[in-house]
């Protein structure tokens, strides 16, 4: 999958992905209402909100990025009908032929990590390739308990041609606390990205690069550019581009000396982009789209000036 | 909420917690059967079977037990039906008088933190007290994106009186290629350790317990003595116990001199305990009861005999 993911950025020259992390905030009011009018102010009313409010956006930008990166804790918040409403929306997001990175972080002892594995990235034990019970085709994991808690995922997406992403250095402002502890020199970040290389050695794909992949957050360029030419195989996940603070000169770090290896993700920026006066005169799905534009070209103008 | 479970541990003299990890090979064939019966054999088939197994196993121990931890994992991998199912066994166990420890292991950035706290802890945006998105008392979490990943929901569990515990050793095989890496002498799980108490230490209760606690794996218990004495105020729930290899005399480090300070975790020694020869003879639930009874002995006994 990371093989499809790498292909589909150069067919449509768009490095980024459009990250739906819906907020009560950020839904325009008339939706809102409408739900509201019809359910009440309760969590179906939100579910279904976030559900028309991203399937909405997956229209106005699917003919021009590769993937969307549903975070499934904003529909989990609504409890499990908004965690129904997060299916719904990959479900459609994948019908319009987008890749699929569902947010989800997941990580557990391998029994459980077998469990979340078969679900989210196969199609279970008692069920068959057409009836899964999710529908991503990448999924987000934490490493903290090793090897045992990824590998299930790694395998599973191995046998379903899917791919992970594994923390390595998140894009937070607290990321440090962690994840920059130096043992004889080298951050945990740096150790990490070790092992997300080793695990995924076996599983490189025509692109040059694994379905065991990594997430570094373009908040921290410096050592994305460690990271980067120390995990030549290993594609990198890109958060922390616009609302989280960092810039299109920031994400190059992320790129190899050919402009591949990274997708970025940016969120608010362009889901809520109708809230800023730059696009304030178009609806909100068309000013998603001028505002993914918008971040394709910024990162572009950036990778081809380096 | 962790007071709470300390005063229920104390009037029941039980400080385990029963494990819902259900599997489908954990579920006696008349229940399967029947749901497959109805629904074919299906998601929603295995979610309901996996409802009606957790809810009868909760009727069995709700009057010996303080707690049960559901795995919404095992759950998650049925679908977002399942992940109704995980709620609905939640909000069962609440209503029988039980503690409900939600083994969520969640963490992110502070905006989809928040989201998750809220949700999971608290009651949402849109609703009240009385209309909670998810029926959880207490949720386990990842440490590895640091405090602002995890004060978020510090926050809510004190305004909504509702607990958490911060993963620092795992009770996996390979908790230790992350954990156990030395940074000046000090292995990680201690680092995380004394972030735990330092991010709990406004957040202690009258029973001298904060309500920021630990996870700390049975399988390691010369690591749980270290940290127990490390972190006198911050309470442990301790997995590995049975299935995972942990005896009661590995457990009893992780209590503190005065035998409090931890609950102790089983899942299949009690949920599959009909499988095994001792108990053979009796249904599923009954088995379950007089597994949980036996557990509950074993740790007392080894706990009054150090």
């Amino acid at each position: 999958m990371i093989d499809q993911l790498v292909s589909r950025i150069a067919e449509l020259n768009c490095p980024i992905c459009v990250g739906l992390d819906p907020q009560v905030e950020f839904i325009p009011e008339h939706i809102l209402e409408h739900y509201y009018k019809h359910e009440g102010k309760t969590l179906v009313a939100v579910a279904l909100a976030f559900q028309d409010f991203c399937c909405r956006i997956i229209d106005a930008v699917a003919d021009i990025v590769p993937a969307v990166k549903p975070q499934i804790g904003m529909f989990e918040r609504y409890g499990s009908i908004g965690v129904t409403a997060y299916d719904v929306v990959c479900e459609y997001a994948k019908k319009k032929g987008l890749i699929v990175i569902g947010d989800i972080k997941r990580g557990d002892i391998s029994s459980t990590a077998e469990g979340y594995a078969e679900g989210h990235l196969g199609w279970s034990d008692i069920t068959d390739e057409e009836n899964q019970p999710w529908h991503e085709d990448i999924v987000t994991l934490n490493p903290y308990m090793g090897s045992d808690s990824v590998m299930p995922f790694a395998k599973v997406a191995a046998r379903c041609d899917k791919g992970i992403f594994v923390l390595v250095k998140t894009s937070n402002p607290a990321s440090g606390e962690l994840q920059d502890l130096e043992i004889d020199g080298k951050p945990i970040y740096e150790i990490v990205g070790g092992l997300v290389s080793k695990w995924g050695e076996e599983y490189i794909g025509k692109s040059g690069f694994s379905r065991v992949a990594a997430v570094v957050g373009a908040t921290y360029p410096k050592q994305a550019a460690r990271l980067r030419e120390q995990m030549p195989h290993t594609f990198f996940l890109v958060p922390g581009y616009g609302a989280q603070g960092a810039t299109a000169t920031d994400i190059v770090a992320s790129f190899n000396e050919n402009n591949q290896g990274a997708i970025v993700n940016s969120s608010r920026g362009i889901i809520a982009a109708y809230k800023k006066p730059k696009y304030s005169h178009l609806p909100f799905n068309e000013a998603a789209r001028a505002a993914a534009i918008d971040t394709r070209d910024d990162i572009l103008k950036a990778l081809n000036s380096r």
